[in-house]
């Protein structure tokens, strides 16, 4: 059976090696390498241990020394990060939107745009980036904060840090939002990807989003590119923040698509808000399953009018439940 | 370039060494080590193993000798456990909600409590949660009778096993809700979001479900931590079994907040049943997408009135469609 | 403490398994070894890099030599995936809907089904399947042409292969169903399971896609067995694609009872389509959160007519936003 084994493979070989001739999108050939997912998912882990020492823990690093312990992780990071940025800023010049970007590092500050080189710029992109970390944790720290508020099943924050997918998502959301504000491709893009797969929570890299953010629950989330959150927002699973339109494809790209939500607003689960010119204003609730495409005055409560449901006996005749049929909380009582 | 990469990378930790001097809840040390998340994924899937003898198989154990497998993986269960129980119940004395617990187990009655090491509580912890494993592969077994009952589309039981993610997230429920009503802290929240970030369903612990429980496809279902869920209750995708109210906030911690759905029960996709006191009665069947607050009666099927649709033609002017417009079966047949 | 410890875990591993004896299905033991879920995942990771080369790459194999790299990938998946088909075809024999499936290969045509091998039966199962590999990837790319157009936040289509989860789970799809069709017991479901898991986006292998399908966000999407699918589809998070009724259980195995959609329609998001004689007729638009349970014809635009909100002021009181009220757009514009 070998040898029949054998020419079946190298015939098998030889027809997908062919079909990767075409030159389609799909038989892109590494003219540059790749960045690489499992890279990037790495990187996402090791900054989740930074932003929460001793909840994200490590089996090898003792926490004994901290000092010691945070070196070697951001060396790590750096080092990581600048491989992959560099690789991206490489391939973006040949396949991306835009010409390599300037850089904005201190250290190469004033030095032409030419004479700087791919791997340098990375670095420096990166440890841009890692300087933003304070400013994170004190971001992140008000989303615990408003999680443990938020909800009374909280054993305690602890519990948060450890199991809570809204805060990890928005955490990893955080961090992807400033490499994206430093221009770099592809990465933060990867970056909320691996959170959604972990959490079924969908955030875009490019949405900004205040402090004291709390998703509960979380799956099914989706959280548009252009998307704006001010402070002390709440929102639960299956809440879209999202385009109207897409129709205009590629060329919309870049636009602000998706609403702005001011401070102070509560949007139940399965809520639809849509369209880049839709403001939600300041401590407005927007009902269960309410779906809202224009813009919403400040302090206005919204709700879908009672839905109309039909209650039918075992026998098939309809019955009447006007004890037992629902009120007017069409969203939460708050 | 040495010599300056190695002046910014001290300054950058000395920076966010800095930042973790805060003392927010974000920048807690390791008073105490905290419970380990690949721990607890790994503890989980091993009880996996356990409950399905020969499906979860391990490539390096060898099923044939079965006593010899199961002592392996039993004592390696007992032994992880209980480190991360100690873990918890020390860091728990310090940081949770109440005193460390008094021991239920069997050899440390009569022990007065102040004389138990934590180390002994929680390996007895450990063994009286594993003594339930035959009541919990009882329960088991009906769900997986419940499944393949439920769904056309399974092949055979083996099937459910090894790829249905309701079967799996009911499973990890039944073995989490156990700690949990040892009063075990955080652990058994871990379990339920090992088994959320995998299946997209997401049960708390506290939530006591009843036998020959199915859920079909199952993302995005929410089941609330003080839910009480009879037998032969159905569920489908998108289902959340909610709370009507956080405004209290961690005052409402423990309270019953979510539902009771009482057997023979199915609730339809993207359908929300929310309130503490609310009661769905036995036999009822909730239709797609209802809103429910308020109590049901026994055996009512509940539907939301034919919802309105509009239909368009090509030229945009609106159409009748009363043959194609949908029926009563708001909720699926039954 | 060492030999009460003993004496319990005996006791612990006697109980449970005493509790295998049952002899449930649950219990199911080892007569032949079931399909392993890492192996399967393993082997639809390889699937994924023969199908985007370079993009999912590899940390090991360098791709300096494409011809060596992919003959070692292929030998790979047809060592490993003949090994998976052949235990579930051994296991078929025995715990199957079906007998033995008569082999379809080239190399086996006209032997007698009772003189082939179940080894030689996988193998050729597997070279078949690989042999499709060339036709999925040319299906996969229009899925890319589908998803960078139908997405103005595509920075490019590179992008879009390393962190889209609607190409990841379509493409996993495009591969179970090609195994499905082979009458390959229970790994075809593995694999979507294994997409499932990663994604949220829940298809069915037995479910039939066109050419150029687009999956937006996709968490939540549910797409049943029997669903047929034309070219240019576009689908949006929370989508089901479902059958209208299940009480027939098991009896129900294979009959078609899920929807048929033609060519360029659009799907928003939540919206159900449901039962095995409904077909939404090509270039419709069902709008967001739509329940259809009948057949459209083709170049209808299905919207839920206005939802009624209600909108009220601080106080308490209702308030009239005629002008804020959403108008038309229950579906998005298009």
């Amino acid at each position: 059976m070998e040898n029949r084994e054998n020419t079946e493979v190298s015939r098998l070989v030889g027809d997908i090696l062919s079909d990767y001739q075409k030159q389609r999108d799909v038989d892109k050939m590494v003219v540059f390498n790749q960045p690489d997912r499992r890279a990037i998912k790495a990187i996402s882990q090791k900054l989740l241990r930074i932003i929460f020492p001793g909840y994200y823990r490590d089996q090898v690093y003792k926490s004994y020394n901290l000092e010691g312990n945070l070196t070697v992780l951001i060396e790590d990071v750096l080092y990581n990060l600048s491989k992959q940025i560099a690789i991206v800023l490489k391939y973006d010049a040949v396949a991306g939107k835009g010409a390599p970007r300037p850089c904005e590092c201190e250290s190469l500050r004033g030095v032409p745009a030419d004479e700087v080189k791919i791997e340098e710029q990375a670095y420096c992109l990166a440890l841009t980036f890692c300087h933003k970390i304070p400013q994170i944790r004190e971001y992140v720290d008000t989303d615990l904060e408003a999680t443990f508020e938020g909800d009374p099943a909280a054993y305690n924050k602890d519990e948060i840090i450890l199991s809570y997918p809204g805060l990890m998502a928005t955490t990893i959301n955080r961090l992807a939002h400033e490499l994206f504000l430093l221009n770099v491709p592809l990465i933060p893009r990867m970056m909320t990807e691996f959170a959604h797969s972990v959490t079924g929570i969908d955030i875009h890299p490019g949405a900004t989003i205040g402090k004291y953010f709390f998703i509960d629950h979380g799956t099914g989330v989706v959280i548009g590119s252009s998307t704006i959150i001010g402070e002390h927002v709440k929102v639960y699973q299956g809440v879209t923040l999202g385009a109207l339109s897409t129709s205009g494809g590629q060329s919309l790209y870049g636009t602000k698509r998706h609403p702005t939500i001011e401070d102070y607003v509560t949007i139940y689960s399965g809520a639809s808000i849509l369209g880049g010119e839709t403001v939600i204003g300041s401590h407005s609730v927007v009902g269960s399953n309410a779906f809202i495409t224009k813009s919403i005055p400040e302090g206005t409560r919204v709700s879908i009018k009672n839905q109309e449901l039909q209650f039918k006996g075992k026998d098939g005749s309809i019955i009447e439940l006007s004890d037992t049929a629902q009120g007017e909380a069409w969203y939460y009582n708050i």
